[in-house]
């Protein structure tokens, strides 16, 4: 399968997603005993002090690593964006209005969803240009008495990144802002000064599926609808520290090593997330500016919204697509293939994906382009 | 930690609980790459060829292992048993009444959480007996117009098992049964004329914590109540064969490799779950046999419902509690302790757990009231 000997392939699913090897090997080496305890994490009891240690710490670490305040919760969830899309209206919206900028198929998803819990308002949309700009904060049509206003701020499947997070107070509006982060978190700071919850499933840049990240400041617990389910209650996960129910124990140990390994990395003199952040405008440079200066590939999204994480492009000839995607498998480049709803080729590349997986990729398509024309 | 040499210590947590050791070994073993794909199972798109070969063959083979029927639908879900408190419900309710049966910790939360959704009946409670017996089927006053009937057939904090489940039909219900089989599921056969919906956290007895396993049948779809989350209504989710939302695909696969590790024991010419049915009462006979006749230690459950797989017991003299467990971690037997609902101590007796566990942990019992007669 690869052909960089003793390495394996770069892998560009949009998620799951490629983790980085050094966490996997950690977790393969710690499988049968973790820390000399005797037991594989995926058999401690979540309320032993062995567990307990690996929750806090990772707690602990995603807060350094994501500069939350102390006022902030952060959760460990289950349900994914999917679930959530029901969660957070259900903790949120008192029954009442809910603001939705729709940017892309999952904030459409959460916004359909929402509307079996409250009022929901499109207060802007991109879908007439077909998701392919975000539409100028200065132009949404606010509600007055939005319980919160929920945007998608990286959209997967379109490859539509918000770079700045809006000030809904200099809008106008006094809602608390409601992010899905699920595909860009960890790949950048976020400013929590605009945002009151922020939630994600983990397999895109953190961890396996079917662990949830919630991020929700302080006032906003406490006010969930009574058809809330208890194990989905923001208030009664974070009074328990997110172990009213079993957690998925083993989801959050292996963010916690993903939490520990970014922590680690560094730019320069940047660490942390700030590594990141360099190292994903470097990688998504790469790729656009080749996509934009070539005569076979395209990207048809503004250039002020491209997602640094989920690049989709075409090729002009799509006759050519299988042949694309069979030589990229034996070029050792997995999971390109584009959504179905939007076609084409979809290149994700994640926090665990390497410089050089990016370069693999662009030499790739470049002998390709040269190959075919 | 342990005292045999080479061998992990033996892990009697009510849950996460122990796995089959073969297990967390082929699990180390693929971490970085699944049979020659390039890519951990925690790596790829639940979407892609790798993880629906996994999920197809997870499912045929519990299929085969509990002898489901076809007429029943296998989902692998999120949220765990207490999510399920809720789920069951807002698919099965249909907002009218719903009869329960309480037998100890577990029922009790499903009936709580049950009441935001329909009226809740408690047909039948143990709890002026402080759970210890089963109330008599005989006894129920079942409702006409439930829209159906839970229990939780084995009460894991509590130690209760029920060793046949109610005939409803034959105690003039028309209702289905609804099972919590959370801590004893794959330990013993499941009469599926007698059931309509089961459903179970996997952490006790099939894999890691996170994934959720429902085995509902064909005409209780479609009924969920509005403001169901579509992530977690079961008609939704079984036409799209668990992935509607990603699902835990890590918990999928270690069930899977767990229902293959569970197809090929044997005991004398059974294999399968009637293997382990075998060992397990085995194993449980050694155990309570043991404490009956001790003077030291007692049961003071009904024997004809003490579980097979949670067996609580006391020290006569509680002020040993703390030498007890000390001792037993010591002899490496680990997460003795009693749930702080009950106290005293708990072995949990899963089906990764071998005889010889049981053994050792009779032997240190019979050790330590000696040397503290």
């Amino acid at each position: 399968m690869t052909t960089r000997a003793g390495l394996r392939p770069y892998n560009f699913s949009a998620g799951p997603a490629a983790m980085p090897e050094a966490v996997l090997q950690r977790a393969a080496s710690e499988m049968l005993d973790w820390h000399g305890s005797g037991m594989s994490v995926m058999e401690m009891s979540h309320r032993g002090k062995e567990f307990g240690q690996i929750a806090t710490q990772a707690e602990a670490d995603l807060r350094t690593l994501l500069a939350v305040p102390e006022n902030f919760h952060i959760l460990f969830m289950q349900g994914g964006g999917l679930g959530e899309n029901a969660i957070a209206p259900l903790n949120l919206s008192r029954g009442t209005v809910a603001d939705f900028v729709i940017t892309g198929s999952w904030s459409i998803k959460s916004q359909k969803e929402a509307q079996r819990y409250c009022e929901t308002r499109i207060v802007a949309s991109n879908v007439s240009g077909k998701h392919t700009s975000l539409p100028e904060a200065a132009s949404w049509k606010l509600s007055d008495d939005a319980s919160y206003v929920h945007l998608c701020s990286n959209e997967t499947i379109n490859g539509i990144e918000f770079h700045e997070l809006p000030d809904l107070a200099a809008l106008g509006s006094k809602a608390p802002l409601v992010i899905d982060f699920s595909s860009h978190v960890a790949s950048r700071p976020v400013d929590w000064r605009r945002v009151g919850l922020a939630f994600g499933g983990a397999q895109k840049n953190l961890g396996p599926a079917g662990l949830t990240i919630v991020v929700v400041r302080d006032d906003l617990l406490g006010h969930a609808l009574e058809i809330c389910p208890s194990a989905f209650n923001y208030k009664t996960v974070a009074d328990n520290q997110s172990m009213y129910n079993t957690p998925p124990t083993w989801g959050i140990y292996m963010a916690g090593l993903t939490f520990q390994w970014l922590l680690q990395q560094t730019e320069g003199e940047a660490t942390g997330i700030a590594a990141m952040e360099l190292r994903n405008i470097a990688k998504a440079k790469l790729l656009y500016d080749f996509v934009d200066t070539s005569a076979l590939y395209e990207n048809r999204l503004a250039a002020d919204c491209r997602s640094r994480m989920n690049v989709p492009f075409f090729l002009r000839d799509e006759s050519r697509n299988e042949a694309f995607l069979a030589g990229a498998r034996e070029a050792g480049l997995l999971q390109l293939k584009g959504h179905k709803s939007v076609g084409g080729m979809r290149a994700s590349i994640y926090n665990a994906m390497p410089l050089e997986g990016v370069q693999a990729l662009v030499t790739y398509m470049r002998e390709f382009e040269r190959s075919h024309a």
